[in-house]
């Protein structure tokens, strides 16, 4: 029952486009070694190989991480969706953590479920490459007019 | 209205020490750059200094950082607490961003809220070190007996 | 990617029947205007007629209503997966409120996610009977022994 | 590190007084039982006594009341300084449970934290008349502009 986002809005694929390679060249993507894979229409999907400077003591990915990734899938979900001239900002985010997996990469998959013209809503999942549910994650966006973004 | 932590209980000094050696060994700690600068009777401080790659492309902390330092604060702070022969493990985190601040530290203090024998709670307020305070958070814990852990 | 509950899995026909029965006599569920109508296999369905005191001066469903509908649903769900000689307890919920609806009825349709030996996590939809999805919520419980509890 | 609001901002005494009346004659909060006793300057304080229609079948409040009242409560502390014109509506609620009490009566203690042009944040604290802290919860709220409100 989320709402439902046509092809016909938000970002154009040139702007999708775009939108990767701003978050491939962002430095805190670059340096977390996170990457958007897909996005459009409501949906985005991040990944990322989890490397020993992720970990925490127990040898599981900090819950920082998780957090990162669920925050960065939701955003980018919404911005999708957004109309031209308005950006986001996270205004609350809530993490669950489930399961510590055993994989070796997370993927966190993103959606957008509500688009309002002064608040927006989404949820992610993360997982690990072979299916493990780590955290399920909402969180609260403002929307913003923001001449001259897409 | 917080639970009373009294100077007998939970780590003693020469544990709380150990816990610092720990946090600064840990490799995800090291990798982000925060340290455990004060821990003891349910409150927890870690600092950080900010760098580039912490920044989203608004120049700003990214929020998974936040989340990060907030994590870390309270569940050291609880961690304070916990009688021997226990550990935690963060079931839920929840943060508001407030303020996005022009400070180039972060500051993370955690307060432990309530220890029972099956589930914690905490608080963490985060800010610059110009006292602006950019996110509040909370969590929730799941107690767990840890043989052999201080 | 939720937990599989089978259908060999919690509560047995005759316990769920009670536990429908249980709610239906419970003096909050009446008195709030709660019914039970489904619940088995990590799910359940909770809902209710809306009336004038249940309505906000801006003449919708007041937080308070929507969290105990999305908390009775959620906690439910859970609580038909556990096996016997267990109970629940809610120690986090967090309600994201989406839209007013304009509806007359309530519905909660709550869903067990996980369900460990410490801890449990699930969520809920709140909607109205026009379909509008008022709400989404999630939430953690501890999990304790009850000895005798079915 | 709240923002502060001073004596001059927000709403006036003859219009807090008038927001008392408000609540007081709200269907929700009679049928309830939720009473507001203090408001102003980023603070409200909400009580009601527990009667049996409250509890849950373990004889203890239910999660949804004390949703409510913290809702309430958080609310009415950021209500009392907006800006004359604006309203607020809740965009998020957090709770988390801690203790289940043993009193008789509920207090909600509501402060406002952030008060943006987009966005206001609180907290409160929901306790006993015993002073055992049952639960803290925080909230998102979208501020909007209501010609007219006062």
């Amino acid at each position: 029952m989320r709402e439902e986002f046509g092809p016909d809005e938000g970002l154009d694929p040139r702007q999708l486009e775009a939108l990767k390679e701003r978050v491939e060249g962002s430095p805190f993507h670059s340096w977390s070694g996170m990457h958007l894979t897909e996005v459009g229409h409501g949906e985005a999907r991040v990944e990322m190989e989890l490397e020993d400077h992720h970990l925490n003591p127990q040898k599981i990915a900090h819950g920082g991480i998780i957090a990162a990734i669920a925050d960065t899938a939701i955003g980018l979900a919404l911005r999708s969706v957004l109309p031209s001239g308005h950006t986001h900002r996270t205004a609350q985010l809530n993490v669950h953590f489930l399961s510590k997996g055993d994989g070796t990469h997370l993927i966190g998959a993103g959606k957008a479920y509500h688009r309002g013209r002064r608040m927006g809503y989404g949820e992610a999942e993360v997982s690990d490459e072979t299916g493990v549910l780590l955290a399920r994650a909402s969180a609260t966006f403002i929307v913003l007019p923001a001449p001259g973004a897409f």
